[in-house]
């Protein structure tokens, strides 16, 4: 990862080693290794895909935290916060170029296209997103299809990159595709879910922060439909919104949600019921329960 | 072009349909298909390579209007006028992921790496350009670096990349990128000088518009190393940016840059000797006469 964002230009060398280098959980790099252990793969080629993807995965936060005028991002100041917003588009984009230049090393096109498709998704989402807004109030499909398209297909092109690596039956890839998507659609509820449960410390911002600017996810579709109070929600986000997080914080909305996010990480298990039972298909199903379900 | 940008999503296929369809000279699309033919080349493959250079310096020019603020692309309103940075952003990333999904199809890994390493040329370009406005005055050198990142290089992808997927020899290769290197350094030198010499109607912005935003091009550098006043120009950007603008484009600068324009033209002609002379070497040699020299 280190030797992938080393360039000669120091200032873009410094803020990509400080982005690599303070951490995040790795999940999509190690979805696409395990991905590729079910058939025999060359290991320089998987470690190749997993920096790849660990790279458009941190392209992605830039222009992310730019989009959203985030202050920090795993504890230290964002790019955006320090930089121009020209330059930080453009150290997302050249990120972009360094991941695509090294995913053509891997010499899969299959693989590249995976890549491209999953980029022009993730834009092509955000843009409908930023557009959204002029449809009020927001409804839930727009919800599954904004998370499937921020968070789930990169998670699905880890899974179905490791695959189609490995040279995996088409019948296998789909079902290793069908365990990242369902698991990418799990950890953003569980996510959304956090911005609700946690407390701002552990947040760094504002408990309902996604509600505060606008933003309805999960428990705030239940909400509606489950809470007397949700059939009001308009009235309360312009009179207090404060209360109204509170509300969704204690609501039965939490469990309607983090159950539908359990019965997401069920499904990404159950998909990988044709391989045969070892010792990547645990790691797997660990990695399920480890980075969503315990977090419910 | 068109198949090519046609998405689901209609506002972003309608503002690609816009920019692709308002025209452009279409000069690296060109440059890329006459290096293909010196030696056999799939026609398919050729006509991809083209429209993806087009895509990438497309999607450069969404992000550089919306960098720059400017109104007006080809006569029609720029993107970044009429939607938010972030989905202006987002539509360039599009673009450069269609790209790149286009690219793998030509099914050539030295290619793709061509358009990978171009593309992070351009955005470390840009970025050094950003934080540039730290090094006061701007010097002769951080200018050619500029205009060759930001310009040269494409066309130098163009040429590089038509000569690769030709399967030419190396000589060859490197005969042909030298040519659009050179050619890109002077079609970039033409369009500075012509910032000066044009008049507001044919540049649909004030003339000189570069030196107003702070940017020191080849006219300005001429400039001030042969006219008694450029030693003064610090005090004349403070005072009175009209009657500088004024004074350079009746200054002997302009003679000066375009000989050196001129000479960068001579230099991509004489790169092509290498080769027989026939109808490709004889049409890019029109080409660099065309794009360049005509305009001088």
């Amino acid at each position: 990862m280190r030797d992938a964002v080393r360039v000669d230009f120091e200032p873009l060398s410094n803020v990509f080693e400080s982005l690599i280098g303070s951490g995040g959980k790795r999940i999509r790099p190690a979805l696409a290794i395990l991905a590729t252990r079910f058939y025999p793969t060359d290991p320089d080629k998987a470690l190749t895909l997993a920096v790849t993807l660990e790279l458009v995965h941190a392209a992605t936060l830039i222009h992310d935290d730019l989009i959203d005028r985030s202050p920090l991002r795993r504890g230290s100041p964002t790019i955006s916060s320090r930089w121009s917003g020209t330059a930080t588009v453009l150290a997302g984009d050249f990120l972009l170029a360094r991941a695509a230049d090294i995913a053509a090393t891997i010499g899969n096109f299959r693989v590249m296209s995976i890549f491209a498709k999953t980029l022009m998704d993730i834009c092509e989402g955000e843009i409908r997103q930023d557009f959204g807004g002029a449809h009020w109030p927001p409804n839930r499909e727009q919800y599954y299809r904004h998370i499937d398209s921020k968070t789930a297909s990169l998670f699905t092109a880890a899974t179905e990159g490791g695959a189609v690596l490995s040279a995996a039956p088409e019948s296998e890839i789909a079902a290793l595709k069908s365990y990242g998507h369902n698991l990418g659609m799990a950890f953003q509820i569980a996510d959304d879910i956090l911005d609700f449960t946690a407390d701002e410390r552990e947040l760094g911002k504002p408990v309902g922060s996604d509600l505060r600017q606008g933003t309805f996810t999960l428990p705030v579709f239940y909400f509606i439909d489950q809470d007397a109070r949700g059939a009001k929600i308009v009235d309360f986000l312009s009179e207090d919104m404060d209360a109204l997080v509170d509300a969704i914080r204690h609501s039965s909305a939490i469990d309607a949600s983090k159950a539908e996010a359990r019965q997401f990480t069920q499904n990404a298990r159950d998909a990988l019921s044709i391989f045969p039972d070892n010792a990547y298909r645990r790691a797997l199903i660990d990695l399920a329960t480890y980075v969503v379900d315990r977090t419910l």
